[in-house]
């Protein structure tokens, strides 16, 4: 191990011991600091974000279940202090990265984490500890399901949650490329919001003609595409609503309902569902492709690809960020701070 | 018009005026015999069956809503007895034919059908009136099933709804080319049905074990493709236990519930759900290359693609019929016999 200043023997982490959502079941406790070997880094965390796939992953709804008791966080962004002194690991020492948990084990809710050096994103001075701090799943979300877009030659697409980080992200991308985009809220506020970003199209799932509006509007702008990030009935609503032939990719499940369908949608109008899993699509690009994204994202993140943080809190306040962040999802994101 | 026996004034004939699957809808009237003009062919029926199709056409659950009132039925098998006199229908005059009913006009439930040439298949001498009033819903669709099993390189597949015709038919295809199947039905009464015709792999979804039974078999087996004709939970029970990857095509709603699937199986698994019609995947087909199904699956009437026929009516009894094959679709088609 080779390390830039001393590494203490322990330090807090949230720590989730059960997979049921209960808050009782996150604790915040003292841990030893793990060290690091070939190839691995360890992070000395400045923040992390909340997103809807920590909120799966403490109900257990998420794609991954790491042995218990684990510390959660996906994503987050700090300073290199220490590697196992390899190749790679040894170039990122002393950087500050934007850096993603390994698979298994601990995460980034702690005051230092331990991830493979290939995890790590090395940050541009231009872009804030906030931003850098949410580099990863959602930009990269946005910028992959706009990838789907273009490279499938569509001139239009459907989203629901556009109110959410990802969703506003599309809003400008869509724009950024020229591109229509259909953004489907589920509040009158939320609408507002999107509106004033400019969105032309916008349509609210509560209000009463939304099912013939939106019909109309695929039809007319030929939008085979849907992002889902909600399932349940307004999978089935979005299936309907779009021209034969659609494909409706969810990528989230906001409402923790099953997706429904009406099986005429896929029998007679050769409509397809399919799902979007930002792990999967990036373990099928190179390590280049992956930098090179990175660079165009970081360049991005002022604009196109900004992140609204709606609050901060220290990591001992970790229930209170999460309860703040489900009672108001649209408001911004919610970051732990750690050091 | 050219014909080779009197046509009458008037016949007898099904008529539905309302899509709401009440037998009081449903009506056997006199109606006008229609007169063959251009690429027609006036077919005298012999005989046409009762399908899951009809059953969905009547409720108006089907991808073809045609204008009220109409005579339903989808196929059937008759004689040629007067054409428009041009090309392709001239050649069909006088012939024993398997006929599909047009797509919005009066189907085969009628002493009299007047559908385009293209929609009739000469039957062969050797096949009987029955096995030639169900040659088109059924086998076809069972062989385009298993064209898509062979066609993308499987050697095992996962179906539901086993003990009805296309699932029996796909039971001996599979058979017949050597590929696993694992075959689904809902009583122990079906599964012993499915048993006695050697298949390998039968599980009943009522079974307590039946989830996990499932979830070894398709892992165990490599199967990686279902073909689901029930739809609601069932369909997220099968595609929950496939393995990673999987494609769940939907050809029925024998339930008539929504689909349902688990949204971590489209996310986190990359499995994918589409929808099987027999009338698109026949139209993305040449006139030639039916021809040539035609005659594989007259050929293989007599084994592979038996229908068993549990009963016939005659037409002014349309209501038994179609009650007593409800109450039990399993035991075999019921034909409505009209001459």
């Amino acid at each position: 191990m080779r390390a830039i200043e001393p590494i203490p023997e322990s330090m807090r982490a949230a720590v989730v011991y059960a997979y049921d959502g209960a808050p009782e079941s996150l604790r915040v406790e003292t841990r030893p600091v793990p060290r690091p070997e070939r190839g691995q880094v360890l992070v000395k965390m400045v923040a992390a974000p909340i997103n809807p796939s920590d909120l799966m992953f403490l109900k257990g709804l998420y794609g991954v279940l790491k042995p218990l008791p684990v510390v959660p966080g996906w994503e987050g962004m700090g300073r290199v202090v220490a590697t196992g002194d390899d190749g790679l690991s040894r170039l990122l020492l002393g950087k500050r990265v934007a850096c993603a948990a390994p698979n298994q084990q601990d995460g980034t809710w702690a005051e230092y984490m331990l991830t493979s050096a290939t995890r790590c994103v090395p940050l541009r001075d231009t872009v804030s500890d906030e931003q850098g701090a949410t580099l990863i799943v959602n930009p990269l979300t946005a910028w992959a399901l706009m990838d789907i877009v273009r490279n499938n030659r569509q001139r239009a697409f459907v989203q629901t949650a556009a109110a959410s980080a990802v969703g506003r992200m599309l809003v400008r991308l869509s724009q950024h490329f020229r591109i229509e985009g259909v953004h489907i809220v589920r509040s009158e506020a939320q609408a507002e919001l999107i509106r004033a970003m400019d969105a032309r199209y916008v349509l609210n799932s509560e209000s009463p003609d939304f099912d013939q509006r939106l019909r109309d509007l695929c039809h007319q702008l030929h939008a085979r595409l849907a992002f889902e990030a909600v399932s349940g009935m307004l999978s089935a609503r979005v299936l309907k609503a779009m021209p034969q032939g659609s494909r409706l990719i969810l990528y989230g499940a906001l409402s923790e309902s099953p997706l429904m369908a009406d099986p005429r949608d896929l029998i007679f109008e050769q409509k397809r569902i399919e799902g979007f899993w930002l792990a999967d699509w990036l373990s099928r690009r190179t390590l280049w492709s992956q930098l090179r994204l990175s660079r165009q994202i970081q360049r991005a993140l002022g604009n196109l690809m900004h992140t609204t943080i709606a609050g901060k809190y220290p990591l001992s306040e970790v229930h209170r960020a999460l309860a703040d962040y489900q009672a108001s999802m649209t408001a911004g994101k919610r970051l732990l701070v750690m050091h």
